[in-house]
């Protein structure tokens, strides 16, 4: 699935990753008032209405981009109906052959692990049959209960060619709380940095790793460490856009090669129609307003780094 | 809710929780094969699976404890069957008047930890109406990235009176991998553990606080210093039974009132039936070989704690 990615990447000249995060007030009022008119001011209403955003979205920036990244908890917030919109929203994108990276941040020790790896990209045992339940390509990963809690995990990658990104230092401003916390000269996050350095080289794609790791985008000089830290890792880089994190931030994320790091903007690409910038496109034609933000994300990265080289 | 759980120890004089983890290779063939004929070797039929699995051993055993823990990964390995079982579970068990710790190790960056705090433990506002989508009573989190990962639980804490166990030092072999790194001359879980007893003081019950903390039943010594460090977190303790901790290493994690302890049993109480111990009850009647374990653990802490009086 990291040859996927990275060929995808270089297909679309576009190291750019849309977060399908959405959140209720995202959502135009004309999608919200159809959804409830059939369902009702309930879960199923809500989770039809973040269905019909998301599949407008893919809809109008598939051919753009090689990946998504659902953050599964904007899902989980309206429970069962909102995690099966999940669900389909992973089919409809792999329908549209975009990699799909379940952003989940699970972490558990041992037996769990292996069920949460199992549901989210592997197969489970019921009987004599072989069931895919979530199917995601890769996942994001915790790693504060250590080793054995990622092992489980890379067991399935190498069965099923599928992916992980490890938290190593996140984009959130407290994020310094445990990740910088310094062990002898070292921050903890480094430390996580050479694990996922060592997880990955046992399972190697034809120049990436299937295990990866995320990096905000909000702490370029960390991000420049972290890069020779772990040089064959790809690198999911949150924090673009509303968050902070602009192209010229982003350079140090990538190899040489052009390759190496994958930048997510959420917000700024799902709901660009509320942005002054893109406010032309108007409500009704939020998915336009999408694309276009997702053109001028382009744009900006490639533009960055060529004025980097 | 921190007042309920600590009514209900003392009442029933249990500090036990029911790790109700189910994995299919736990379950009676009577069971699996009921389900299977009803629903096929499919999602469907491993959750009704489980589901029948968890209800008869919350029937016998709900008299007797204060709480159960629901693994949540143990069902999203199952898909959305799996975790329509986990809240069949959920409610189940809060009928039955026990208090139910969904044990979901979420933890994310702002907005995104607010949406796991209002899917699980919140109300989530959908038009006009506020819906509670999973409604636990207390969930576990992981503290990986910080502070504004954990306050948005926080504050659903204080609004809806419910509570949380947060991973400080886990039961599993590679914890130590970055909660034990010594960030001076103190280890990173302590550094934890000073914020859980912080973020305590903002939500007091009566006598502790609605901020609990995990700590592994493996590793006493730490327990004994995280007791101190907390004296106002309740301490949910994994770990006891099949991972090795016994009642005479759990004297430390309680507090001189004979409370501030809770601890977890798995698969020592659901598949008891699978023990030498208990097979005499024989694997019809696995729910009375958990009633039998559950009498014994209880046993067994209340001894350990009459010893070291």
């Amino acid at each position: 699935m990291i040859n996927k990615l990275t060929a995808k990447i270089q297909k679309t000249k576009a190291p750019i990753v849309v977060g399908l995060d959405p959140m209720l007030n995202y959502i135009p009022k004309h999608i919200q008032e159809k959804a409830f008119k059939e369902f009702g001011e309930t879960l199923e209403g809500a989770a039809e209405a973040i269905w019909q955003f998301n599949k407008e979205i893919v809809d109008k920036t598939y051919d753009l981009i090689p990946a998504v990244k659902p953050q599964i908890a904007m899902y989980e917030q309206f429970g069962i109906p909102g995690i099966m919109a999940f669900k389909k929203t992973v089919d409809y994108c792999k329908s549209k052959d975009l990699v799909v990276i379940g952003d989940i941040k699970r972490g558990d020790i041992g037996s769990t692990s292996a069920a949460y790896a199992t549901g989210h990209i592997g197969k489970v045992q019921i009987g004599a049959n072989k069931i895919a339940p979530f199917d995601e390509d890769f996942v994001t990963l915790n790693p504060y209960m250590g080793a054995d809690s990622i092992t489980p995990f890379i067991d399935v990658c190498k069965e099923e060619k599928k992916g992980l990104f490890i938290l190593v230092k996140t984009s959130n401003p407290s994020s310094g709380d445990f990740q910088d916390q310094m062990v002898g000269d070292r921050p903890v996050y480094e430390l996580v940095g050479e694990k996922v350095a060592q997880w990955g080289e046992t399972c190697m794609g034809d120049d990436y790793s299937y295990v990866g790791a995320v990096v905000g985008a909000t702490y370029p000089e960390m991000g420049k460490t972290l890069r020779k830290i772990m040089p064959k890792a790809y690198i999911l880089v949150p924090g673009y856009g509303a968050q902070g994190g602009q192209g010229k931030d982003l350079v140090h994320f990538f190899n040489e090669d052009g390759l190496g790091a994958i930048v997510n903007s959420s917000r700024g690409i799902i709901a660009a129609y509320k942005q002054e910038k893109y406010a032309k496109f108007g409500e009704e034609n939020f998915a336009d307003a999408s694309r276009a933000a997702a053109e001028d994300m382009i744009a900006d990265i490639a533009g960055a780094l060529e004025a980097a080289k």
